[in-house]
């Protein structure tokens, strides 16, 4: 039952029957076109990586571990010399993270198939083996995590409630119920009925393109926005709570995420709503102080005058800002939610134990 | 001087030099193509208006008692009978008044040119002339309550400040300095430069196609911004003050404007940015007590998911929300601007005794 539940559901990637190719719903053809790709092909998984057919850090790890276990296994049937076999791995994974370049779970993942291929001793069709067992342990792995997030999610609100997010934290990002949309995806599976509002999130709207698509795939009762429709959301009373993801947390509770997010949380704060962080424990970057110490990349603005457009929409050559993500004060989040539990204010203190607790855990 | 200035700057509608046609910037093309009209049939004008090649409340009133003026005048060279001129200007007015139903200066505009006609005995090129000084003088009216409104903003804020403003009330808008951004032209000007962030303003992108198009033309820096990074221009500490325009202010002062303000709002109040309304004492309503009473449009979502798009951007189907405008509680105004003087809290005397004042001064 829940295998059946795992294959049928918010699954948009893995490995064929045969486990000869990797399997993958193209997210860059949402939400006109539901397209599903079978790579096996060195430039054709690095290629699905460097256009987005894939997205979302937890899912881009999940992906390129398949990929140098598909390649591997091809290579090992036409039984090669060992040395060379572990040569050509190296190089895939080499070419794999080069995709991109500022992805973290890209090169842990890959990282992590390396290691276990040189702890392995034996010819390339054991190696194999082993890596098959791997890479479907890290797609179970960011599965339980992500599961483990949702679960904790799901205690803050009530049945019926609406949830307000933004951008795309969803099982398309990640691996069955993703981060911010787990608690709904979850709460959906066990008949605790959420209603979201989803921003479309500018630019690159992946809330219009991705959130709304992959909640209403799954049942949920789902409104699109334009962002700045989200103070009258709140007004209204409309919604209970926020969730939404991050890409970076510092030590102090200021949360890095999608340009937007900030304001959200501003909002929430007007109107007291709670504004929730959702992520992995992995996310919590101790060493980074405050807010004020992550970088964030500035694009060139393109993606605001001209991108999806027939015709570009602002004046030729006007200037641009485009932060393609914000800083949260650590004093607008009422809570982090991550797989080893809920952290609340002060950050500073429930953080460090947090991760301190979860390194603890681990082998 | 003031004349050659009149003609020059940000004016974008009025009659070409022989006075038998009304000349027009078509705004439905901007930013792409700078297109301009001559028009003087009854259904290119109403079309003009229909299919919002001119858009602004102040900007259609002023195109139709134009448009009235120009066919007016074409008949008129025919010699016609004067009750049949006269009952073929009520027709053509009726005509005009019915392309956008809601729009209150349009029906005030066509409704003065006609007192005036029927204030007016003689022959038809008499009335004619009567109503081409009529027509010049809605014009110029508004051009000079436009900048009395720019001249009262301009005191709020200091060289080199930074402005951060949504939608477009501009000179597109209305006529010559336009509303909110009247301060903005009037200080370029004057060598009293300010630095503008424009909201791009989904769903319909006025931000973006219009006044990031005039300001750029009027050689004001502008940079242009999504609707989401408004938080974190104003944490940067980039603008010293919020102009927005306003379609209707109630007797305590909330107001309704564009889709998006109360957040901008919001926002300002969290950062400690002053926020100002700006806009004509007639878009204050003393008969509706509070901004709860305000009828706000809702659209159907098209808009949303697939305007201006290549292909639509959000699943088929998918429900939107697609409010046109929304309401800033008055708590959240730093001051609302009129031609009249600045008003500031407690609004409900404020607005009273200048609403009084204003009606005193009127003929």
């Amino acid at each position: 039952m829940e295998e059946t539940r795992w294959k049928e559901k918010n699954q948009y990637l893995g490995l064929t029957e045969d486990g000869r190719r990797v399997r993958l719903l193209d997210q860059s053809q949402l939400p006109n076109r539901e397209v599903w790709l079978e790579l096996e092909e060195q430039e054709e998984l690095a290629e699905a990586i460097r256009t987005l057919r894939v997205r979302g850090a937890p899912a881009i790890g999940v992906f390129a571990a398949y990929a140098l276990y598909v390649l591997a296994r091809r290579l090992a049937d036409r039984a090669p010399v060992e040395a060379a076999f572990r040569t050509r791995l190296r190089e895939w994974a080499a070419g794999l993270a080069a995709t991109r370049p500022t992805a973290v779970n890209l090169r842990w993942a890959l990282e992590r198939m390396l290691a276990r291929a040189d702890r392995t001793a034996g010819p390339p069709e054991q190696i194999v083996q082993v890596l098959e067992r791997e890479c479907r342990a890290i797609h179970r792995e960011d599965g339980e995590m992500c599961r483990r997030i949702a679960e904790h999610g799901l205690t803050l609100v009530g049945e019926g409630d609406g949830i307000l997010t933004h951008c795309n934290a969803g099982a398309l990002a990640a691996s069955r119920y993703g981060t911010a949309l787990g608690p709904i995806l979850l709460g959906q599976e066990r008949g605790k009925k959420l209603r979201v509002f989803a921003d479309e999130t500018r630019p690159l709207l992946q809330g219009a393109r991705l959130t709304a698509w992959e909640l209403a795939r799954a049942g949920v009762e789902v409104t699109l926005i334009c962002d700045n429709m989200a103070s009258m959301v709140m007004k209204n009373g409309w919604v209970q709570a926020c969730f939404v993801g991050c890409d970076r947390v510092a030590a102090n509770g200021d949360t890095a995420n999608k340009i937007g997010t900030s304001g959200l949380a501003v909002l929430a704060r007007y109107y007291n709503v709670p504004f929730y962080v959702l992520g992995p424990t992995s996310t919590i970057d101790l060493d980074c102080p405050t807010g004020a110490d992550i970088p964030i990349e500035e694009r060139d603005g393109e993606e605001i005058r001209s991108l999806w457009y027939q015709e570009p929409m602002a004046p030729a050559g006007v200037r641009c800002w485009d932060p393609a993500f914000d800083v949260t004060d650590h004093s607008l989040i009422s809570a982090i939610v991550t797989e080893g539990g809920i952290c609340r204010p002060p950050f500073g203190e429930s953080l460090r134990e947090l991760v301190s607790r979860e390194k603890g855990d681990a082998p």
